[in-house]
């Protein structure tokens, strides 16, 4: 079986400038129907939350909804429907995104819009404390209600014991509870200015438009003289194998998870990080990955198997792989199978064929997302707001399609090494 | 067997008062021997230090030696070393303590000394840099070359996940070697406050005396306003069971280690610290606790047994038991012969004789200690520090003599519990 390689290159019409005021702008031209997709990243995220604080850079995601002078609470988003529009909003650890996707005719509404709470949200203190109870009772449905974001949090604070990527998105209940009005307010402050925001513009428009758009709006906002700094307490190396376990009567799939820290295409040497994106792929992309094949289909003890990696991270990634048992099947067995099959990985490598799939499926996934306009500007987005460059994001498939056998086995061993490893276990109780 | 318990309440004569610029003295006077111990604690530790600056209050105990324009870096110890006397300071979570012991005609070049660098130090370039050096070969000597230290580590930092008690009291080696001579000073301008400052003076002296010396020295220095505040972020509950383990060939006495979260006397209810730390004793204190008895005598399956407990620290409290396995045990067997014998514990409780026999030792521990001028002056400064009063100090042992064997068992289920705990394995290297 010999596998082909779609052509490398992300061939993508994609165009970068910058405002006077330090607001960079990329737009990617999409006309194969009359929308856009309108996105504006910042790039501060839950890691950027000040100590004690957290929670705050996702407090104040909501907060951006809550109006300005010129657009009350709700209105906006009353008129973005009434366009048969779509907007939302998500905080990650490195950036917190804002975007609207809307027939072509209204982008300039869009950016008003974007523009306008940028500098001018309310911070009525009638909307401040019922939104914190709005995220309080968000954190008690998604974490308290449900052992396995429970254990989550468990297994990032495990791995992450220094560096606020440990730290939930969302904050820790305590001090969710502890937020005001005037720290919303200095955070704001902070990191809403144009240095630190990244505008996104793709589908039916051209640069020319969206740059006349961008100045008229956009560039009306004052220049802050500078991007305000990340400031985050960085990871020491892990020296003891950890592990974190949790039983509760209210699990019904249990499951093990694996992870280890690893550098990223920021911090680290792009090379590894490229080599431990197929590493993931070879290991748990699919039902025709390693540990798919050995423990579900093979041994017969995992109902699922898979691996997770995302090397666009500003400090440090986590590589992580998982399992589910098959009814029947003790934990001790699966997590003795996963070590196994590990240790044959790295003891003997993928086989080329492995590597050829894994690049291929990899390759394939880019290409396919930029057929979505959505995605396409989400990936430059997020790789903008982390401090990569459109080029890193176009050249990102033949960088994957270069990665040879020998990287993949040398990343593996140098970083998922069993005794710099942190175990999740969720379980029933006992 | 009938165990008589001495008079309970410590018998010190003690006095308190404060300085016009808010420097709170303490004065034991203690006539056996011309000598006096004079102690500055200043209310900040390591887990007080700015996020990404850990090993800054470390540090600066470090820099408090390297000179003032009065005297020059070493001078001062060579004073004390001619008077005969002993000189010394340490940091911990809570506080940073420099103190002297030296004949008491000596008392006020001490307080002229200890004055001087509380406003005066030099912070030249020339010394900062050497001395970080210093605390980095420290840190190297002391965790680097000892894998029980790092499983120390990475025990405490299993246990507190967010709160700064987690980090190592000397500092990440990363953040050492980023600390600059401006982190210092601006660490020494926010800390080093008579409002922050207690001063202890035990010894040949008495109130009339020290309060003039004090005055004629510390009183010189200007009031800042009010004491800086502590700024930590809080620890969330556990919800996991969690597990570090290291391996290394440098492993002769492999060892055991178990810890929960606690209250402590200024952050819970007072009541419940008292009864932890009857626990603590009664499991772990001696040859005759209840794990020393079980798991060394009579089961003979290890070498050593303890526990450990502080219920004086500022926010939580860990409560610790520890054990070794004795040549040709598994760490399995003991760990399962601690889990039994931790649970027979929390079933039963403790016998009223083993519940009388921890009272007397804690009590006869505190009584031994009122007869070491140095012991007494340290539990003086280190209770204040925390925020503890002298009637704390005072009435301790009445409090510790009338827990009852009741609330033992309630403060053991309530926080010694399986699903909430962090174990520790120190082993050789497989």
């Amino acid at each position: 079986m010999t596998i082909h390689a779609p052509t490398a290159r992300l061939s993508v019409p994609v165009e970068a400038f910058r405002l006077e005021n330090g607001l960079d702008v990329v737009v990617v031209p999409d006309r194969r129907a009359p929308v856009v997709t309108h996105m504006v990243w910042y790039r501060n995220g839950s890691a950027d939350d000040p100590a004690g604080k957290s929670g705050i850079a996702h407090f104040l995601e909501h907060l951006m909804f809550k109006g300005t002078a010129r657009w009350p609470a709700g209105e906006f988003s009353k008129i973005v429907a009434g366009y048969g529009g779509q907007e939302n909003a998500f905080t990650s650890f490195d950036y917190t995104a804002y975007f609207q996707r809307v027939p072509k005719e209204h982008l300039r509404a869009m950016m008003d819009y974007e523009a306008d709470r940028m500098t001018g949200l309310s911070f009525d203190e009638a909307v401040v404390a019922p939104e914190r109870d709005v995220v309080l009772e968000e954190r008690r449905m998604r974490v308290d209600a449900d052992p396995a974001a429970q254990l989550g949090e468990e297994f990032s604070s495990a791995l992450f014991v220094h560096h606020p990527y440990g730290t939930p998105i969302i904050g820790w209940e305590h001090e969710i509870e502890g937020l005001t009005r005037a720290d919303a307010f200095t955070y704001y402050q902070r990191f809403y200015t144009p240095e630190n925001a990244i505008l996104v513009v793709a589908g039916d428009t051209d640069l020319d438009e969206t740059r006349k758009l961008a100045e008229a709006t956009y560039g009306k906002i004052a220049a802050r003289g500078e991007a305000p700094a990340r400031k985050r307490p960085s990871e020491p190396d892990p020296r003891a194998e950890r592990r974190v376990s949790l039983s509760d009567p209210r699990v019904r799939q249990p499951s093990l998870r694996r992870g280890w820290l690893t550098p990223t295409y920021l911090s680290g040497d792009r090379g590894e990080v490229f080599a431990l994106e197929l590493a993931a792929e070879i290991l748990g992309g699919g039902t025709t990955s390693r540990l798919y094949r050995r423990l579900c289909a093979e041994e017969e003890i995992a109902a699922g198997a898979s691996a997770y990696f995302m090397g666009s991270m500003v400090d440090r990634a986590a590589f992580q792989l998982s399992a589910s048992p098959r009814p029947g099947t003790d934990m001790a067995k699966l997590e003795a199978g996963l070590d196994a099959a590990l240790a044959t990985f790295l003891a003997d490598g993928p086989s080329e064929l492995e590597l050829a799939r894994a690049r291929t499926r990899l390759v394939a996934e880019t290409v396919f997302a930029r057929d979505s306009q959505s995605s396409l500007a989400r990936i430059f987005g997020a790789s903008l707001a982390v401090g990569e460059t459109v080029e890193d994001v176009l050249a990102w498939p033949e960088r994957i399609e270069s990665v040879t056998r020998e990287a993949v086995i040398e990343v593996a061993r140098r970083y998922l090494r069993p005794d710099r490893s942190v175990t999740g276990l969720l379980l029933p109780a006992a």
